[in-house]
């Protein structure tokens, strides 16, 4: 602890909204020396340092991250306080400043890059220096000064980055699931599953390796669109299972040297407590921090449900293909002119849009996967790369569902006319006739009504194998489809 | 049913053995007229057809797909022999056919090709053939004349390629995971965990960022490894799981035209019976046929166990790097010279090998995850691709595992010597004297050292911050692991 | 045209700033009614209901693109202007308005995303709408009136997005690889060679597999860093080609369909006048279009620049590791502390920036191939996610550079003691032995070595095979690097 | 030299046929001690190692790569004997070896498996031992006795695998793309672009979102294919120049240790003379022989074909989809049934096998940039995976493309009824009164069209703002499609 201020001279906690009303530079320091730093920020020098290394592209930190180190930071130090290893004078001021940060009120003080260290390590201090001063200035010192809120010995006090920082990105990772992903893919499936309810008495005609084959219902095949989501939903709620496993407490290498007995344990409850969520110690350090598998396992479910919502888009978009020399079966919402140059003309963007984010996620994941296997000895360094990818991904994912479920599932209507007809010219309906002429007869039947345009009634009494009671009887499209939406 | 043959003629299987004592070629025929096939194979004109069409590369459909096929046609066959829909005498001689094709006496005669149609339709046809013909053999009838077994109207009953083929996928997919890599990754991690509780009590130095870091022990170190592994593992077992549901009863659609009722269910129960396994009819059959989901799932989990694994592998070959230039703190065997130029050179031939292994797992995992995102309407066909791509690398996976296990892992030995050096020189030990003298004055004693090539001890001293009794209490090395395997 | 104001009535350009000073909302109109904008923004109505459709995200359109679109617009106007369909009145109005797009000065009024519709077309339409309003103001109108410069009619003339948003794609991509990644990557390709010259003298062991090898100059290994630039510069340069070739004039299919005859070459050659580039209409406008090829091609050229930068940065990595547990034989430029707990810890952190960097452009250009192959008739409509793809990988890449070459290649060092070291204590010389005793023996000695901590020079002496004055002639480290940087 | 043998005793190269009549197992030996290999193979101890540590899988290391290496060893032979480093009774036996190799006489002697050592050394010995064992068989000396040919010291003499290895590499892709895949993607352009000419006049629906959009012709539409094609062959031309650069004589670091001097020149020379291309000696052997940049470029080309191929097999596919339910312009060839169940059904299996191939070069693609960016100071220990991927892709497009263009592409016939029948039907023709009426005005037409099911023309002159003449001249979709094959 840097404050060893006697008790006389202890410092109390004012009410000072946030904000520092200053212009110009101070100095703020660390191990490497001095640097200026814009007096209206509460970072410090090692926030500041990285900014100048690192600023590559557009790509920031995802404040979520910020946020959930806020979490981190004020479960650590409820954990300290308790223990009486931060005097309650102190943690009061810190746990003000963490539930802004948690609340998003200082997200302006986190401005560093993704590229910048592989560990996390300058975010971590990012955390440590806004709580830091945030909290000095609550108590009444002088911002930079380290004094008496120091960002490594007392807002760090017992961490790393090398255990915070994957700490934070469960953390995050899990919120944004949670509160973003999760309830659009559940709206999402909802929604088709009503979709099919309501279509579950129209029959179509399926369609294989894009031929025209035996009928179903729509309703059938929307309830395979939702049916593949639920799957994928709880798939990526077994690996989001992985998250609720946390580092900290691990330290510079898994073994937690510089953090008192049991604090692993003691932070991972804290946490689950202030989040709601069984979160618990990871069972082996080595592994959380030495690799970053939970992560990359999110990743490759993030990216199956992006396989499957990528299938589903692509089919509302070929059925709505047309409107004339197209499939046509769908109309989809019009939501905006579709060309400058053809008027008229309505595309369907929202699927294109989803098909986009799902195969950005697929490349994403790529890159994930990839920097998932390049851990070395005591650490993933590849952090900042795997969360801004995961989040990323989630991110548009939620996005992407939500816009696509309003502005274009909701509103897909059927043509009606145009699938009855489809239904009556297809001469696929033929299977049903295997079982009772035999394959081979059947497919000659099939042959000759499209040689020769003819319907498939037409060709299958032209052989005189089948009578016009038996083939009306078998081969009536409502009864090829089964009963329920679930199929055979 | 082809065969309407009355009772009095019914043939009697007799105990032929597997072999066509022929040459030259027989006609077979299918709708698409007749094509010649060499007389001493089983198969018939479509498989025929499809050598013509599709002989693409050295890539051919696993054969591990037929022999899991030959359990689908069991199963079926089974089924209507109970339901009383092809007679016993007939079902004697497909079971027999069948039994042939899952024990590989038949591989030979499953000769197609990766590249093919999408929906798998020509193997499934080539397993038609084949049990058709040799069941025709077996019932002393004319190879090659459908009678009295049919490939379509007999083998094929009430089944489609689209709800057969991806039956036999997931069949053959759950039997190498259970057999092959899952037994695998367990010695693997075993071997690990016993090095691991070998090396418990080595301290090393450890490294995040490649850099020295503070210590752990060895056992600790490995200890993560094999916790990367068991982690992995129960994320594929999960997947797995995905794979017990069974697409076969939907037939061509989802629906089930053609199929009896209560087929689907029948057939899983007959298969699972067989296998052993809780295989069930997949609850949404649209969802089953139009999507490849589940095996792009394994496929996802595969890739997560090659993700962990590559960094394992990697950490070995660089802990092993010298023996006199580099890290060295790991012998690994010396299985074969390493070098055509350098004598005496000794490569971690097993780490690279397995490493490739790992990056073309995530390669061709991302061919799947990108075919499965291809599927339309009624079906996915990208199937023999996601087959051909799982498979492969369950197999090189288990395989290599058992080489890295029994030729690199087991026989690794440590350099303790070289270990115990490294300990001594490190700086990084001034971590443990962060929490008494403070995070800064902690970095200016080691920035110290590194300059002026000090003893972490004699630049600590030489601040006056601690005694040297208070220096050999604090900064030990073994008191800075923690305690047991699994660190914090 | 929409303007058939007689002449006597000509508006003419007056010299308002850019600013609209209103508050609330005006009414915007399209083919699908009307809309509400804000009053102080210059997009219209199908920009807006964009931003309604795809708030997705933080993906914005890169502002690039919109920029170059302005200088797409330009061109087009100064081509219509020339040929009197727009007469100059309007068209002084609309060219300083594009100016005003092209010179970043209206970047703010940009702001759709990236997952919109896959052609481009709202971008399109925004650069339309910001066009026609501002130039209606200069010219006095009514903002939102479209009179007198509409924006389809008069902005859009003679185009369509779909020819229209690819090339400007091209024209964005050739300026951020021309302005910014090839300065850069020359700048650290130069930079590595200057490096490369300066320690062209210092003999190294060689690592091949990790393993101690033969040694080389530590300038010859640089030398190889600088040439894996170089080439992969070359091959990127020959990808730019590709984008010289410009789709504007296909209009909505690639036929020209509205647009004036020899509009296409007009307009290529405009935009090459205006950019000093050999702009080309695309010899096949089908291609152009319906394809993004050319994009696919650059993307994959960057990723193979990545791929050798990634291989150049790890390297840096691991010959400064340590600094005493390691390879060290480099020394990195401290740039910020390394860890939060270890004090005095200096980490590889710009190399693991550049690393990310790659891996994200390998995972980002994975995507690219996905979406590139997803081109369907006459339309990619994956244009978004590849532009946006593209030159985020651009721009990281570019900047990237910058910071690794500034921050950590220009200023590291060598341990030149422990590069001489590692040369003194390597048994991996005993190579220049092998073509004077034959590499079995020198093997022998090699071995013998290593088993009884020999010097090479003591297990060669003993064997008798070789005398004291021929090994000190054989073995010298110096003669073996050969002569030159560039090798054999 | 391992031969100092007196000249009178020189032995003679005898016409010995290849083959080892004999049984049982001999012993052969290398650094690492003996190992029995059975009598009948011409390989060594080195390989024999490899088969028992190696044996992962299927994947052997193409045959291409050990024919390549024999033409290597064949150019090396023979500049050694042209410097007299080798005598030629030595070198006779040695050439006539080589030449075998490079005929494929001796494959069934190269076992080795991709998954071994990272360098390609297994391989190198694998042609050393072979080249020595055949070489002393055909001088009368005992097979494994390494005398009068040693698979170092002659075989190998001058080199490594670590610059002999990759020039194999680069000497069999470049004939493997000039042999196999440059003539396919030709004889494919040229077929796409005959059938372009033949169809040239034939006026389609144009569509773009998959949506109708304004008409081209079928011969067009073709064209674009060719383009694709055409420009996807001259970046991969580019790219093959890469592989001409050889790092034979870098040897073992790049330095050229243990090589004569001006090997590397005359060596690559000596290869440019044999395959009559222009191969030359890499500029830079550290760049040659750390980096396989080379060989991910070439792979990043062929994966940019399949991107193109993809479009093209796609876009053929949705054309034939139907036949009535579907799109129905095109129809493919019926080479084979579609479907087990729905007889008469034809599929587009020739597309789904071309689509599947591009997927995998994808994937394929994606582990071979990976691997290219873990390359380690001096050498790329990841040359197995590149070459075994590399020379896949090849393959099978290659022979994916023969077929697709022989039993798909080629056969493909026009629907021409159906054809005609979409761009009556089509509304956006209407894209032509836009210059006459304006866009907004157009867009109304259209939509009135859809919305009350009117033709266009019907819609337009309802308006009364066009007369029937202006509407005839006008929207007349011949007109629409400019002239020529390429377009605007």
């Amino acid at each position: 602890m840097s404050d060893r201020a006697p008790a006389s001279e202890t410092p109390q906690m004012r009410d000072i909204p946030i904000g520092i009303d200053a212009t110009g530079h101070r100095t703020e320091t660390d191990s490497m020396g001095e640097i200026a730093v814009a007096r209206d920020r509460y970072w410090g020098a090692q926030t500041q340092r990285s900014l100048k290394h690192f600023s590559i592209g557009h790509d920031r930190m995802p404040i979520e991250v910020s946020r959930a180190f806020g979490l981190v930071k004020k479960a650590t130090t409820l954990v300290h306080e308790r223990e009486g290893r931060i005097p309650r004078w102190k943690t009061a001021a810190m746990l003000r400043a963490a539930d802004e940060v948690i609340e998003g009120k200082l997200d302006e003080h986190f401005p560093l890059y993704v590229w910048q260290t592989g560990s996390g390590t300058q975010s971590n201090m990012n955390i440590n220096e806004v709580i830091s001063n945030r909290a000095i200035q609550l108590l009444g010192g002088e911002i930079g000064s380290k004094k008496p809120v120091h960002p490594n010995d007392d807002v760090n006090m017992g961490m790393s980055s090398n255990d915070s920082f994957p700490t934070a990105m469960h953390v995050a990772t899990v919120k944004m699931l949670d509160e973003r992903l999760f309830p659009e893919l559940d709206a999402l499936a909802s929604t088709i599953e009503r979709k099919a309810a309501e279509w579950s008495d129209v029959v179509k005609i399926g369609r294989t390796h894009l031929e025209d084959a035996v009928p179903l219902t729509v309703g059938q095949e929307w309830s395979g669109y939702a049916h593949q989501i639920r799957d994928a939903v709880r798939s990526l709620q077994q690996a989001r299972e992985g998250l609720l496993e946390l580092a900290i407490g691990g330290t510079a290498v898994g073994t937690g040297i510089t953090a008192p007995p049991g604090f692993s344990v003691a932070v991972a409850d804290e946490i689950a407590r202030l989040t709601g969520q069984p979160y618990r110690t990871a069972p082996n350090k080595f592994a959380a921090q030495g690799s970053l598998d939970a992560m990359v396992r999110v990743s490759a479910a993030l990216r199956n449900v992006a396989v499957a919502v990528m299938k589903i888009a692509n089919d509302m978009r070929w059925l709505a293909s047309g409107p004339r020399c197209g499939i046509g079966e769908l109309t989809l919402p019009e939501n905006e002119p579709g060309s400058s140059i053809m008027p008229g003309k309505v595309n369907p963007t929202q699927c294109e849009a989803i098909i986009m984010i799902a195969i950005q996620i697929i490349g994403e994941d790529n890159a994930v996967a990839f920097a998932g296997s390049q851990g070395n000895f005591e650490l993933n360094a590849m952090r900042p790369i795997i969360i801004n990818n995961v989040l990323h991904g989630i991110r548009i994912l939620a996005d992407g569902c939500e816009k696509f479920r309003t502005f274009s599932v909701e509103g897909t209507e059927l043509n009606r006319r145009r699938i009855a007809e489809q239904v009556e010219q297809s001469v696929m309906l033929v299977t049903a006739l295997s079982p009772v002429v035999g394959y081979d007869k059947a497919a000659a039947i099939a042959h000759d009504a499209m040689e020769h345009d003819l319907t498939l009634r037409e060709a299958a009494l032209k052989t005189g194998a089948i009578t016009e009671e038996e083939f009306d009887r078998v081969v009536d499209a409502r009864k090829m489809v089964g009963e329920g939406l679930a199929g055979a």
